[in-house]
């Protein structure tokens, strides 16, 4: 497949579900000590795999759950943010602005901190209580993983969630499925990128615990690395403003979720359908997973998207438009 | 000034002021009869105040909120909503579907309902356990008064808002306020649409507590009822993707806020007056309140903005395009 290296996909696998044990350990040592509630804090891309857990942690959990840009988190503060709280932060590389910044405005308040991070000894790692390593090459749906297997075992401790041993475990097989997800996928993608590269502008519309990869998509790979017009809205919203724009040749890319709200994405499949020429479904229930149970799909949906999006189609994107996925303008080019 | 109806906006100002007492004896009902957190919940253009609300909620008080898009909230549910729970809606017309679906969901499961709406006989007002009256005509900073009288007076009695007594009288005379607010920008509204009707393409940018009045400007009155090209992203997050399209010819409309996390928008300002021809920076610190003390200033922030854009940005781009605001392609027509 074009640019993709699978041994290397191969080897960061075998390098998360290693971290599998530290995951559920950082969270048996945070049920232990006691908490009262969690905060997810980040920034960019490493938010949208915290936005689905909080839709998640909504129907799963009492347990009181906040996603926050880290940022604005540490401007203006949060009153629920405590010294009985645990604070969730990562960042691939381990020096992110931000995420450093957070973990170390959290530790001089005392408060504890969880890194998900590649090395122990990066800024990030070394401002927080506990390290998960994190050490793969490229794929969000790693960063998902390790998410997972951290905040889906405390909602266990919890007694919230009875399926979790089979979850975890089968949370391993995960990357094996999203190898043939891909593969399924890479024709398409090579198809929707030959057509829409030139675009001048395009809609994604997703919601719930999909929002996080529409949002990411959208914003750090299209207008990032594409330096392409999007506008990103999620499918309940859609219908208060930005259907208007809709026309024959607009795109519209709708992201479908496996979850309680894909009625809402099929309103907006039902309705673009009628409209434009130019609908394309990314649509995760078409994609096999072997080793995973029904009920735990809606959960895994946002990995499959991902894996769909950031890899296939963003490498088909950067083909056709001869556009370098890691030319920047700006970012991280001088300060600002 | 282009459009606009004196006589309209100060009978709508009666009207709102004239409700405060209902909104603060709802709030005094609520807390007699005790509730373990509050939800808004709505759609669109109206979760624009709620979003601010969710914002001052996080700095100011103890009390659990959360704000959700209604039909998502609805499709999912929430395992913090419980019968102790008060949801709080708002539809000017009173038969937004989500909105009174909603309404009708929580009284089903005996769960209590704010309804902030015109009449007390619409759908909305009927499914609800309280009704506050919502008269005005237009002006987006009326809806935002009532929620204020409403929660802050929750807020006060929680012990947390010393300050209640005079916040709540001030208020009254934010209309004045805005009214000079408006004449004072009118001019500029004037060439901002001058320059900027035949853009195709506008970012609008600002974060916190204003980022309500960015996501609504953006897409309930540029998308939908100018069916213009929109991106609206957070101060914080501009830096994760956006900032790669900005150009010397491409404008950036950026809303600042008074409260914490102005220094985030400040980030922007300074990052983008390098890069675009085309900065217009709106902030509501230039226009002063007479009658408003500063430390509520970055509370009432939002209306301020609210009142410049919505009623006279809008106005003046409506004239400017020949594109009546009342004009919808899909919006309500049929049925989807």
């Amino acid at each position: 497949m074009l640019g993709f290296n699978q041994d290397e996909y191969q080897t960061s696998a075998r390098e998360i579900i290693a971290a599998r044990e530290v995951a559920q350990q950082v969270a048996d040592e945070i049920h232990r000590d006691g908490y009262r509630n969690l905060f997810f804090a980040s920034v960019g891309g490493s938010l949208a795999p915290m936005m689905a857990v909080n839709e998640f942690a909504k129907v799963m959990t009492t347990r009181p759950v906040f996603t926050e840009q880290a940022a604005e988190l540490m401007a203006r503060g949060h009153r629920q943010l405590t010294r009985d709280s645990v604070v969730i932060t990562l960042s691939k590389s381990g020096d992110t602005k931000e995420s450093v910044a957070v973990a170390e405005w959290c530790k001089a308040q005392g408060i504890r901190v969880v890194a998900v991070t590649k090395n122990a000894d990066s800024p990030l790692a070394r401002a927080a209580s506990w390290h998960i390593p994190m050490r793969h090459k490229n794929g969000v749906e790693f960063e998902y993983m390790l998410l997972y297997w951290l905040f889906f075992r405390l909602v266990a401790l919890n007694d919230e969630f009875p399926q979790w041993e089979r979850f975890a475990s089968q949370l391993e097989r995960l990357p094996e499925g999203l190898l043939q997800a891909k593969r399924q996928f890479d024709g398409r993608a090579a198809t929707l990128a030959a057509k829409y590269h030139d675009a001048d502008y395009m809609m994604w519309v997703g919601g719930a615990e999909m929002w996080g990869e529409v949002y990411l998509f959208s914003m750090c790979i299209l207008e990032e690395m594409q330096w392409k017009r999007t506008k990103s809205v999620s499918s309940a919203e859609f219908f208060h403003g930005t259907l208007e724009l809709l026309e024959k040749p607009v795109p519209l890319f709708l992201v479908k979720g496996e979850g309680a709200c894909r009625a809402l994405d099929q309103r907006v499949e039902r309705f673009a359908a009628k409209i434009t020429d130019c609908l394309e479904v990314i649509d995760p229930q078409a994609f096999p997973l072997a080793g995973i149970d029904d009920e735990f799909r809606w959960i895994v949906a946002p990995c499959v998207v991902s894996t769909l999006l950031v890899d296939r189609l963003a490498a088909h994107f950067e083909q056709q438009t001869g556009h370098d996925l890691n030319i920047r303008r700006y970012y991280r080019q001088f300060d600002y």
